[in-house]
Protein backbone atom coordinates (compact mmCIF):
# COMPACT_ATOMS: atom_id res chain seq x y z
CA UNK A 1 0.00 0.00 0.00
CA UNK A 2 1.33 3.37 -1.23
CA UNK A 3 0.16 6.72 0.37
CA UNK A 4 -1.46 9.11 -1.66
CA UNK A 5 -1.87 12.08 0.58
CA UNK A 6 -0.37 12.55 4.07
CA UNK A 7 -1.60 14.73 5.82
CA UNK A 8 1.01 16.32 8.67
CA UNK A 9 -0.27 18.17 11.44
CA UNK A 10 1.91 20.20 13.32
CA UNK A 11 4.96 22.39 11.16
CA UNK A 12 7.81 22.34 13.88
CA UNK A 13 11.41 20.66 13.40
CA UNK A 14 10.26 17.26 12.85
CA UNK A 15 6.68 18.30 10.78
CA UNK A 16 8.40 20.44 8.95
CA UNK A 17 11.40 17.77 7.80
CA UNK A 18 9.29 14.87 7.50
CA UNK A 19 7.50 17.81 4.71
CA UNK A 20 11.13 18.51 3.32
CA UNK A 21 12.01 15.10 3.37
CA UNK A 22 8.56 13.52 1.06
CA UNK A 23 8.89 16.43 -1.30
CA UNK A 24 12.60 15.06 -1.99
CA UNK A 25 12.20 11.65 -1.79
CA UNK A 26 8.45 11.04 -2.18
CA UNK A 27 7.66 13.74 -4.58
CA UNK A 28 4.28 12.03 -6.14
CA UNK A 29 2.82 12.04 -2.76
CA UNK A 30 0.47 14.96 -1.99
CA UNK A 31 1.57 16.35 0.89
CA UNK A 32 -0.74 18.47 3.72
CA UNK A 33 0.51 20.30 6.54
CA UNK A 34 -1.58 21.54 9.49
CA UNK A 35 -0.62 24.34 11.65
CA UNK A 36 -2.45 26.13 14.11
CA UNK A 37 -0.65 29.71 13.48
CA UNK A 38 -1.22 32.06 10.37
CA UNK A 39 2.01 33.47 10.38
CA UNK A 40 3.83 30.11 10.01
CA UNK A 41 1.55 28.73 7.70
CA UNK A 42 1.67 31.49 5.34
CA UNK A 43 5.39 31.41 5.58
CA UNK A 44 5.60 27.76 3.95
CA UNK A 45 2.62 28.65 1.85
CA UNK A 46 5.14 31.13 0.37
CA UNK A 47 8.05 28.69 0.12
CA UNK A 48 6.07 26.53 -1.48
CA UNK A 49 7.00 23.70 0.69
CA UNK A 50 3.58 21.43 0.48
CA UNK A 51 0.81 21.07 -2.11
CA UNK A 52 -1.32 22.27 0.70
CA UNK A 53 -0.47 23.60 3.86
CA UNK A 54 -3.80 25.16 6.04
CA UNK A 55 -4.74 26.16 9.66
CA UNK A 56 -8.00 24.68 8.71
CA UNK A 57 -7.53 20.80 9.80
CA UNK A 58 -10.40 19.80 7.51
CA UNK A 59 -8.75 20.82 4.33
CA UNK A 60 -5.62 19.34 5.38
CA UNK A 61 -7.07 15.82 6.47
CA UNK A 62 -9.16 15.61 3.11
CA UNK A 63 -8.79 11.94 1.38
CA UNK A 64 -5.53 11.65 3.72
CA UNK A 65 -4.27 7.58 3.91
CA UNK A 66 -1.83 8.93 6.53
CA UNK A 67 -2.03 11.18 9.53
CA UNK A 68 1.06 12.23 11.19
CA UNK A 69 0.56 14.44 14.15
CA UNK A 70 3.74 16.27 14.69
CA UNK A 71 2.50 18.02 17.76
CA UNK A 72 3.95 17.91 21.07
CA UNK A 73 2.47 14.91 23.07
CA UNK A 74 0.63 17.12 25.55
CA UNK A 75 -1.75 18.24 23.08
CA UNK A 76 -2.56 14.70 21.37
CA UNK A 77 -5.99 13.86 23.28
CA UNK A 78 -7.31 17.22 21.85
CA UNK A 79 -5.72 17.78 18.52
CA UNK A 80 -7.19 13.45 18.03
CA UNK A 81 -10.74 13.95 19.51
CA UNK A 82 -10.72 17.32 16.76
CA UNK A 83 -9.52 14.80 13.90
CA UNK A 84 -12.24 12.20 15.06
CA UNK A 85 -15.02 14.93 14.63
CA UNK A 86 -13.81 16.53 11.63
CA UNK A 87 -12.58 13.51 9.61
CA UNK A 88 -13.20 13.28 5.76
CA UNK A 89 -10.12 11.12 5.83
CA UNK A 90 -9.52 8.15 2.65
CA UNK A 91 -11.33 5.23 4.41
CA UNK A 92 -8.82 2.72 6.87
CA UNK A 93 -6.45 5.54 6.82
CA UNK A 94 -3.58 5.57 9.23
CA UNK A 95 -2.96 7.61 11.93
CA UNK A 96 0.43 7.95 13.51
CA UNK A 97 2.86 10.56 15.31
CA UNK A 98 6.43 10.97 16.11
CA UNK A 99 6.25 11.28 20.20
CA UNK A 100 8.72 10.07 22.29
CA UNK A 101 6.72 8.47 24.75
CA UNK A 102 4.31 5.71 23.36
CA UNK A 103 1.99 4.33 26.09
CA UNK A 104 0.75 7.46 27.13
CA UNK A 105 -0.12 8.37 23.27
CA UNK A 106 -1.34 4.48 22.39
CA UNK A 107 -3.82 4.90 25.18
CA UNK A 108 -5.06 8.14 23.43
CA UNK A 109 -5.60 6.89 19.81
CA UNK A 110 -7.32 3.75 21.69
CA UNK A 111 -9.64 5.91 23.79
CA UNK A 112 -10.91 8.36 20.36
CA UNK A 113 -10.59 5.93 17.83
CA UNK A 114 -10.82 2.65 19.25
CA UNK A 115 -14.55 1.99 17.97
CA UNK A 116 -13.21 3.28 14.23
CA UNK A 117 -11.90 1.83 11.31
CA UNK A 118 -9.09 3.43 11.94
CA UNK A 119 -5.68 2.01 12.59
CA UNK A 120 -3.45 3.55 14.68
CA UNK A 121 0.15 2.60 15.23
CA UNK A 122 2.99 4.39 17.33
CA UNK A 123 6.31 5.85 15.51
CA UNK A 124 8.85 7.41 17.19
CA UNK A 125 11.62 8.63 14.84
CA UNK A 126 14.78 9.01 16.63
CA UNK A 127 15.64 12.07 15.19
CA UNK A 128 15.52 15.53 16.03
CA UNK A 129 18.12 18.26 16.77
CA UNK A 130 18.85 20.65 20.22
CA UNK A 131 17.19 23.21 17.78
CA UNK A 132 13.51 23.79 17.32
CA UNK A 133 10.78 25.16 14.79
CA UNK A 134 10.80 24.74 10.91
CA UNK A 135 12.98 27.25 10.34
CA UNK A 136 15.49 24.32 11.02
CA UNK A 137 13.60 21.68 8.99
CA UNK A 138 15.91 19.62 7.50
CA UNK A 139 15.24 17.20 4.13
CA UNK A 140 17.85 14.79 5.00
CA UNK A 141 17.20 14.86 9.23
CA UNK A 142 15.82 11.27 9.33
CA UNK A 143 18.06 9.52 7.30
CA UNK A 144 20.27 6.76 8.59
CA UNK A 145 18.77 7.39 12.56
CA UNK A 146 16.20 4.74 14.20
CA UNK A 147 12.48 4.85 13.91
CA UNK A 148 10.38 3.03 16.58
CA UNK A 149 6.67 1.82 15.69
CA UNK A 150 4.29 0.73 18.55
CA UNK A 151 1.53 -1.82 16.74
CA UNK A 152 -1.49 -1.67 19.32
CA UNK A 153 -1.65 -4.67 20.70
CA UNK A 154 -3.14 -8.25 19.34
CA UNK A 155 -3.53 -6.07 15.90
CA UNK A 156 -5.37 -8.15 12.85
CA UNK A 157 -4.03 -9.12 9.81
CA UNK A 158 -5.30 -5.87 8.06
CA UNK A 159 -3.40 -3.84 11.11
CA UNK A 160 -0.16 -5.85 10.26
CA UNK A 161 -0.71 -5.19 6.51
CA UNK A 162 -0.54 -1.32 7.62
CA UNK A 163 2.07 -1.86 10.08
CA UNK A 164 4.11 -3.27 7.09
CA UNK A 165 3.15 0.25 4.30
CA UNK A 166 3.92 2.31 7.69
CA UNK A 167 7.21 0.64 8.25
CA UNK A 168 7.69 1.32 4.30
CA UNK A 169 7.15 4.61 4.14
CA UNK A 170 9.92 5.40 7.22
CA UNK A 171 12.16 2.98 5.44
CA UNK A 172 11.82 5.07 2.42
CA UNK A 173 12.81 8.20 4.38
CA UNK A 174 16.15 6.74 5.22
CA UNK A 175 14.74 5.59 8.57
CA UNK A 176 16.28 1.86 10.21
CA UNK A 177 12.65 0.62 11.97
CA UNK A 178 12.34 -1.42 15.02
CA UNK A 179 8.86 -2.69 15.95
CA UNK A 180 7.74 -3.45 19.70
CA UNK A 181 5.40 -2.82 22.23
CA UNK A 182 4.91 0.62 23.23
CA UNK A 183 5.72 -0.02 27.32
CA UNK A 184 9.32 -1.64 25.98
CA UNK A 185 9.88 0.85 23.84
CA UNK A 186 9.19 3.81 26.93
CA UNK A 187 11.93 1.52 28.79
CA UNK A 188 14.64 1.53 26.04
CA UNK A 189 14.32 5.50 25.50
CA UNK A 190 14.11 6.19 29.66
CA UNK A 191 18.01 4.72 29.23
CA UNK A 192 19.34 5.73 25.62
CA UNK A 193 17.54 8.86 25.48
CA UNK A 194 15.61 10.66 28.46
CA UNK A 195 18.04 9.38 31.60
CA UNK A 196 21.44 11.13 29.32
CA UNK A 197 19.57 14.01 28.83
CA UNK A 198 18.75 14.62 32.27
CA UNK A 199 22.50 13.62 32.93
CA UNK A 200 23.54 15.86 30.54
CA UNK A 201 21.52 18.39 31.94
CA UNK A 202 23.11 17.78 35.85
CA UNK A 203 26.62 17.86 34.27
CA UNK A 204 26.44 21.37 33.34
CA UNK A 205 24.63 21.97 36.78
CA UNK A 206 27.55 21.00 38.50
CA UNK A 207 30.03 23.18 35.82
CA UNK A 208 28.33 26.09 36.88
CA UNK A 209 27.49 25.19 40.56
CA UNK A 210 29.08 28.41 42.44
CA UNK A 211 31.34 30.61 39.83
CA UNK A 212 31.22 29.57 36.45
CA UNK A 213 34.89 29.62 36.29
CA UNK A 214 35.79 26.12 35.21
CA UNK A 215 33.79 26.52 32.16
CA UNK A 216 36.42 28.63 30.49
CA UNK A 217 38.13 25.50 30.51
CA UNK A 218 35.52 23.77 28.99
CA UNK A 219 37.01 21.49 25.97
CA UNK A 220 35.46 19.54 23.04
CA UNK A 221 34.90 16.67 25.68
CA UNK A 222 32.65 19.29 27.87
CA UNK A 223 30.73 20.83 24.74
CA UNK A 224 29.90 17.17 23.10
CA UNK A 225 28.96 15.53 26.37
CA UNK A 226 26.37 18.65 27.32
CA UNK A 227 25.04 19.10 24.00
CA UNK A 228 21.60 17.51 24.49
CA UNK A 229 20.91 19.75 27.85
CA UNK A 230 20.85 22.48 25.29
CA UNK A 231 17.40 20.94 23.92
CA UNK A 232 13.84 22.75 24.61
CA UNK A 233 13.15 22.62 28.37
CA UNK A 234 9.41 22.49 27.73
CA UNK A 235 9.83 19.76 25.36
CA UNK A 236 12.15 17.66 27.42
CA UNK A 237 10.04 18.71 30.47
CA UNK A 238 6.95 16.75 29.21
CA UNK A 239 8.77 14.12 28.19
CA UNK A 240 10.73 13.14 31.29
CA UNK A 241 6.99 13.76 33.36
CA UNK A 242 5.05 11.35 30.42
CA UNK A 243 7.57 8.72 31.34
CA UNK A 244 8.89 9.64 34.63
CA UNK A 245 8.36 6.12 36.41
CA UNK A 246 10.99 4.16 33.61
CA UNK A 247 13.42 7.16 33.71
CA UNK A 248 12.95 6.80 37.68
CA UNK A 249 13.79 3.56 37.31
CA UNK A 250 16.81 3.91 35.31
CA UNK A 251 18.10 7.39 37.37
CA UNK A 252 18.19 4.48 40.19
CA UNK A 253 20.38 2.52 37.76
CA UNK A 254 22.60 5.55 37.01
CA UNK A 255 23.14 6.22 40.77
CA UNK A 256 24.03 2.99 41.95
CA UNK A 257 26.90 2.79 38.92
CA UNK A 258 28.42 6.46 39.67
CA UNK A 259 28.56 5.18 43.58
CA UNK A 260 30.63 2.20 42.76
CA UNK A 261 33.15 4.93 41.19
CA UNK A 262 33.00 7.04 43.79
CA UNK A 263 33.57 3.67 46.35
CA UNK A 264 36.46 2.67 43.68
CA UNK A 265 38.22 6.24 43.94
CA UNK A 266 37.56 6.70 47.59
CA UNK A 267 39.52 2.86 48.31
CA UNK A 268 42.30 4.07 45.05
CA UNK A 269 40.57 0.88 43.52
CA UNK A 270 42.76 0.83 40.47
CA UNK A 271 41.97 -2.12 39.08
CA UNK A 272 38.21 -1.86 39.47
CA UNK A 273 37.47 1.35 37.74
CA UNK A 274 40.06 0.47 35.09
CA UNK A 275 37.74 -2.34 34.67
CA UNK A 276 34.68 -0.01 34.83
CA UNK A 277 36.37 2.59 32.20
CA UNK A 278 37.44 -0.94 29.85
CA UNK A 279 34.10 -1.84 29.61
CA UNK A 280 32.39 1.23 28.97
CA UNK A 281 34.93 1.92 26.09
CA UNK A 282 34.66 -1.63 25.08
CA UNK A 283 30.05 -0.69 24.98
CA UNK A 284 30.80 2.58 23.47
CA UNK A 285 33.21 1.68 20.59
CA UNK A 286 30.37 -0.39 19.55
CA UNK A 287 27.73 1.77 18.82
CA UNK A 288 30.29 4.21 17.15
CA UNK A 289 31.17 1.12 15.04
CA UNK A 290 27.27 0.49 13.86
CA UNK B 1 62.43 35.01 24.96
CA UNK B 2 62.11 33.17 21.69
CA UNK B 3 62.71 29.57 22.17
CA UNK B 4 65.04 28.38 19.38
CA UNK B 5 65.17 24.53 20.65
CA UNK B 6 62.31 22.70 21.94
CA UNK B 7 62.64 18.98 23.28
CA UNK B 8 59.42 17.00 23.41
CA UNK B 9 59.59 13.87 25.70
CA UNK B 10 56.98 11.44 24.33
CA UNK B 11 55.92 11.14 20.96
CA UNK B 12 51.94 10.42 22.06
CA UNK B 13 49.19 12.29 20.33
CA UNK B 14 49.82 15.25 21.98
CA UNK B 15 53.90 14.98 21.55
CA UNK B 16 53.21 14.47 18.09
CA UNK B 17 50.69 16.78 17.57
CA UNK B 18 53.21 19.38 19.31
CA UNK B 19 55.66 18.49 16.34
CA UNK B 20 53.38 18.80 13.58
CA UNK B 21 51.85 22.11 15.18
CA UNK B 22 55.73 24.04 15.54
CA UNK B 23 56.61 22.65 12.03
CA UNK B 24 53.71 24.55 10.55
CA UNK B 25 53.61 27.87 13.07
CA UNK B 26 56.89 27.91 14.11
CA UNK B 27 59.56 26.83 11.55
CA UNK B 28 62.51 28.55 12.91
CA UNK B 29 62.37 26.75 15.73
CA UNK B 30 64.59 23.27 16.31
CA UNK B 31 62.28 20.67 17.32
CA UNK B 32 63.38 17.52 18.92
CA UNK B 33 61.24 14.73 19.70
CA UNK B 34 62.32 11.60 22.16
CA UNK B 35 60.35 8.44 22.52
CA UNK B 36 61.28 5.02 24.24
CA UNK B 37 60.20 2.77 21.21
CA UNK B 38 62.67 2.37 18.56
CA UNK B 39 59.98 1.90 15.76
CA UNK B 40 58.22 4.74 16.81
CA UNK B 41 61.41 7.10 16.81
CA UNK B 42 62.07 5.39 13.28
CA UNK B 43 58.98 6.23 11.39
CA UNK B 44 58.85 9.96 12.92
CA UNK B 45 62.76 10.05 11.34
CA UNK B 46 61.59 8.27 7.92
CA UNK B 47 58.68 10.76 7.56
CA UNK B 48 60.62 13.65 8.47
CA UNK B 49 58.68 15.20 10.95
CA UNK B 50 61.08 16.79 13.27
CA UNK B 51 64.54 18.44 12.87
CA UNK B 52 65.86 15.46 15.41
CA UNK B 53 63.87 12.45 17.10
CA UNK B 54 65.87 9.91 18.68
CA UNK B 55 65.64 7.09 22.04
CA UNK B 56 68.76 8.89 23.19
CA UNK B 57 67.67 11.25 26.11
CA UNK B 58 71.03 13.12 25.51
CA UNK B 59 70.46 14.13 22.04
CA UNK B 60 67.44 15.31 22.04
CA UNK B 61 67.83 17.67 25.52
CA UNK B 62 70.90 19.26 24.16
CA UNK B 63 70.64 22.71 24.04
CA UNK B 64 67.16 22.63 24.86
CA UNK B 65 65.96 25.79 26.01
CA UNK B 66 62.03 24.10 26.40
CA UNK B 67 61.64 21.10 27.42
CA UNK B 68 57.85 19.83 27.26
CA UNK B 69 57.17 16.27 29.09
CA UNK B 70 54.39 14.96 27.01
CA UNK B 71 54.22 11.42 28.34
CA UNK B 72 51.97 10.16 30.82
CA UNK B 73 51.54 11.77 34.28
CA UNK B 74 52.52 8.52 35.75
CA UNK B 75 56.20 8.38 34.79
CA UNK B 76 56.81 11.87 35.19
CA UNK B 77 59.46 11.23 38.21
CA UNK B 78 61.23 8.95 36.57
CA UNK B 79 61.21 11.20 33.65
CA UNK B 80 62.58 14.26 35.69
CA UNK B 81 65.35 12.25 37.22
CA UNK B 82 66.90 11.68 33.90
CA UNK B 83 66.38 14.98 32.40
CA UNK B 84 68.38 16.06 35.83
CA UNK B 85 70.75 13.13 35.59
CA UNK B 86 71.35 13.75 31.31
CA UNK B 87 71.32 17.61 31.65
CA UNK B 88 73.10 19.32 28.77
CA UNK B 89 70.03 21.84 28.45
CA UNK B 90 70.32 25.39 27.76
CA UNK B 91 71.32 27.64 31.04
CA UNK B 92 67.90 28.95 32.65
CA UNK B 93 65.75 26.67 30.17
CA UNK B 94 62.18 25.86 31.05
CA UNK B 95 60.52 22.10 31.75
CA UNK B 96 57.03 22.23 31.26
CA UNK B 97 54.55 19.51 30.44
CA UNK B 98 50.87 18.69 28.74
CA UNK B 99 49.13 16.67 32.24
CA UNK B 100 45.71 16.89 33.11
CA UNK B 101 46.20 16.83 37.00
CA UNK B 102 49.09 19.34 37.87
CA UNK B 103 49.48 19.11 41.67
CA UNK B 104 51.45 15.97 41.70
CA UNK B 105 53.52 17.03 38.65
CA UNK B 106 54.30 20.22 40.19
CA UNK B 107 54.97 18.79 43.67
CA UNK B 108 57.53 16.18 41.60
CA UNK B 109 59.00 19.05 39.44
CA UNK B 110 59.65 20.58 42.80
CA UNK B 111 61.53 17.81 44.56
CA UNK B 112 63.85 17.02 41.40
CA UNK B 113 64.62 20.31 39.99
CA UNK B 114 63.84 23.03 43.34
CA UNK B 115 67.16 23.37 43.71
CA UNK B 116 68.72 23.91 39.82
CA UNK B 117 68.51 26.94 37.85
CA UNK B 118 65.47 25.11 35.90
CA UNK B 119 62.35 26.52 35.86
CA UNK B 120 59.25 24.53 36.07
CA UNK B 121 56.15 25.70 34.94
CA UNK B 122 52.92 23.22 34.54
CA UNK B 123 50.96 23.58 31.26
CA UNK B 124 47.40 21.64 30.59
CA UNK B 125 46.67 22.23 27.08
CA UNK B 126 42.76 21.32 27.24
CA UNK B 127 42.99 19.46 23.77
CA UNK B 128 42.99 16.00 23.01
CA UNK B 129 40.77 13.25 21.30
CA UNK B 130 39.52 10.05 22.47
CA UNK B 131 41.70 8.63 19.78
CA UNK B 132 45.18 8.08 20.99
CA UNK B 133 48.83 7.96 19.70
CA UNK B 134 51.10 9.49 17.03
CA UNK B 135 49.01 8.17 14.41
CA UNK B 136 46.17 10.52 15.12
CA UNK B 137 48.47 13.60 15.87
CA UNK B 138 47.40 16.54 14.26
CA UNK B 139 48.87 19.83 13.37
CA UNK B 140 45.78 22.47 14.29
CA UNK B 141 45.14 20.03 17.74
CA UNK B 142 45.43 23.15 20.09
CA UNK B 143 43.47 25.79 18.14
CA UNK B 144 41.33 27.58 19.64
CA UNK B 145 41.54 25.30 22.96
CA UNK B 146 42.10 26.28 26.58
CA UNK B 147 45.68 25.90 27.99
CA UNK B 148 45.82 26.41 31.63
CA UNK B 149 50.10 27.49 33.14
CA UNK B 150 50.44 26.79 37.26
CA UNK B 151 53.68 28.64 38.03
CA UNK B 152 55.35 27.85 40.48
CA UNK B 153 54.14 29.41 44.33
CA UNK B 154 55.66 32.86 44.65
CA UNK B 155 57.69 32.99 41.54
CA UNK B 156 60.84 35.36 41.14
CA UNK B 157 60.89 38.05 38.63
CA UNK B 158 62.55 36.08 36.15
CA UNK B 159 60.07 32.93 36.36
CA UNK B 160 57.22 35.81 35.86
CA UNK B 161 59.53 36.63 32.29
CA UNK B 162 59.37 32.81 31.57
CA UNK B 163 56.10 32.15 32.57
CA UNK B 164 55.25 35.29 30.13
CA UNK B 165 57.53 33.43 27.43
CA UNK B 166 55.43 30.27 27.88
CA UNK B 167 52.33 31.48 27.73
CA UNK B 168 53.43 33.20 24.62
CA UNK B 169 54.27 29.89 23.21
CA UNK B 170 50.75 28.23 23.59
CA UNK B 171 49.29 31.06 22.18
CA UNK B 172 51.23 31.18 18.78
CA UNK B 173 49.74 27.34 18.91
CA UNK B 174 46.37 29.15 18.86
CA UNK B 175 45.26 28.57 22.22
CA UNK B 176 43.35 30.66 25.12
CA UNK B 177 45.77 30.81 28.28
CA UNK B 178 44.99 30.86 31.95
CA UNK B 179 47.38 31.15 34.64
CA UNK B 180 46.23 29.97 38.27
CA UNK B 181 47.75 28.00 41.34
CA UNK B 182 47.80 24.01 40.26
CA UNK B 183 45.38 23.42 43.26
CA UNK B 184 42.75 25.84 41.54
CA UNK B 185 43.01 24.21 38.06
CA UNK B 186 43.00 20.67 39.56
CA UNK B 187 39.52 21.45 41.09
CA UNK B 188 38.07 23.00 37.97
CA UNK B 189 39.21 19.72 35.43
CA UNK B 190 37.63 17.78 38.08
CA UNK B 191 34.62 19.44 37.43
CA UNK B 192 34.83 20.47 33.63
CA UNK B 193 36.51 17.36 32.40
CA UNK B 194 37.01 14.21 34.86
CA UNK B 195 33.08 14.38 36.29
CA UNK B 196 32.11 14.44 32.60
CA UNK B 197 34.07 11.50 31.77
CA UNK B 198 32.97 9.30 34.44
CA UNK B 199 29.41 10.14 34.17
CA UNK B 200 29.55 9.47 30.24
CA UNK B 201 30.81 5.70 31.01
CA UNK B 202 28.28 5.75 34.04
CA UNK B 203 25.53 6.56 31.21
CA UNK B 204 27.05 3.72 28.67
CA UNK B 205 27.26 1.39 31.73
CA UNK B 206 23.02 2.11 32.19
CA UNK B 207 22.66 1.72 28.55
CA UNK B 208 24.02 -1.75 28.29
CA UNK B 209 22.79 -2.75 31.55
CA UNK B 210 21.39 -6.23 31.24
CA UNK B 211 20.42 -6.77 27.23
CA UNK B 212 22.19 -4.05 25.29
CA UNK B 213 18.44 -3.73 23.00
CA UNK B 214 18.30 -0.15 24.14
CA UNK B 215 21.61 0.65 22.04
CA UNK B 216 19.95 -0.35 18.70
CA UNK B 217 17.81 3.18 19.42
CA UNK B 218 20.64 5.31 20.31
CA UNK B 219 20.82 8.55 18.22
CA UNK B 220 22.75 11.18 17.99
CA UNK B 221 22.07 12.60 21.30
CA UNK B 222 23.73 9.28 22.97
CA UNK B 223 26.20 9.28 20.18
CA UNK B 224 27.58 12.55 21.54
CA UNK B 225 26.60 12.58 25.23
CA UNK B 226 28.83 9.50 25.47
CA UNK B 227 31.78 10.22 22.85
CA UNK B 228 34.26 10.61 25.67
CA UNK B 229 33.78 7.42 27.53
CA UNK B 230 35.23 5.99 24.23
CA UNK B 231 38.53 7.08 25.79
CA UNK B 232 42.02 5.20 26.64
CA UNK B 233 40.76 3.64 30.06
CA UNK B 234 44.87 3.24 31.10
CA UNK B 235 45.12 7.00 30.92
CA UNK B 236 41.72 7.91 32.69
CA UNK B 237 42.31 5.65 35.26
CA UNK B 238 45.16 7.41 35.85
CA UNK B 239 43.89 10.91 35.48
CA UNK B 240 41.11 10.00 37.57
CA UNK B 241 43.10 8.68 40.78
CA UNK B 242 46.07 11.28 40.46
CA UNK B 243 42.83 13.69 41.06
CA UNK B 244 40.23 11.53 43.09
CA UNK B 245 39.55 13.71 45.75
CA UNK B 246 38.53 16.79 43.68
CA UNK B 247 36.52 13.98 41.54
CA UNK B 248 35.11 12.46 44.45
CA UNK B 249 33.66 16.05 45.87
CA UNK B 250 32.20 16.60 42.28
CA UNK B 251 30.71 13.72 42.15
CA UNK B 252 28.77 14.36 45.39
CA UNK B 253 27.86 17.01 43.86
CA UNK B 254 26.33 15.50 41.22
CA UNK B 255 24.79 12.87 42.72
CA UNK B 256 22.90 15.89 44.59
CA UNK B 257 21.60 17.09 41.72
CA UNK B 258 20.62 13.93 40.14
CA UNK B 259 18.50 13.03 43.74
CA UNK B 260 16.80 16.59 42.77
CA UNK B 261 15.72 15.52 39.52
CA UNK B 262 14.70 12.38 40.99
CA UNK B 263 12.91 14.21 43.33
CA UNK B 264 11.09 16.67 40.76
CA UNK B 265 9.81 13.32 39.13
CA UNK B 266 8.55 10.98 42.06
CA UNK B 267 6.54 14.18 42.97
CA UNK B 268 5.51 15.47 39.56
CA UNK B 269 7.07 18.74 40.19
CA UNK B 270 7.02 19.91 37.10
CA UNK B 271 7.69 23.24 38.10
CA UNK B 272 10.89 22.91 39.46
CA UNK B 273 11.82 20.45 36.73
CA UNK B 274 11.02 23.24 34.13
CA UNK B 275 13.65 25.54 35.90
CA UNK B 276 15.79 22.45 36.66
CA UNK B 277 16.33 22.20 32.32
CA UNK B 278 15.71 25.91 31.63
CA UNK B 279 18.70 27.02 33.77
CA UNK B 280 20.90 24.18 32.68
CA UNK B 281 20.15 25.33 28.97
CA UNK B 282 20.72 28.66 29.51
CA UNK B 283 24.30 27.92 30.84
CA UNK B 284 24.71 25.58 28.10
CA UNK B 285 23.87 28.21 25.50
CA UNK B 286 26.78 30.15 27.34
CA UNK B 287 29.12 27.98 26.77
CA UNK B 288 28.74 27.23 23.48
CA UNK B 289 27.86 30.38 22.56
CA UNK B 290 31.79 31.38 23.26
Amino acid sequence: MDFKTIAILGPGLLGGSLALSLRRLCPDVQVHLWGRRRVVIDEIVQNDLVDLASTDLKEVLAKADLVILTTPVGIMQELSLAIRDVGGMASGCIITDVGSVKEPVMQVFDQVFGDTDITCIGSHPMAGSEKMGMAHARDDLFEGACCVLTPPADSSEVEDAKLQALQQFWEKLGMRVRVMPSAEHDCLVARISHLPHLVAAAVVEVAFDGEAKATELAGTGFIDSTRIAAGAPEMWTEILMENRLAVMAELKVLQAQLGDAYAFLEEKDEENLMRFLSDAKGHRDSVAER
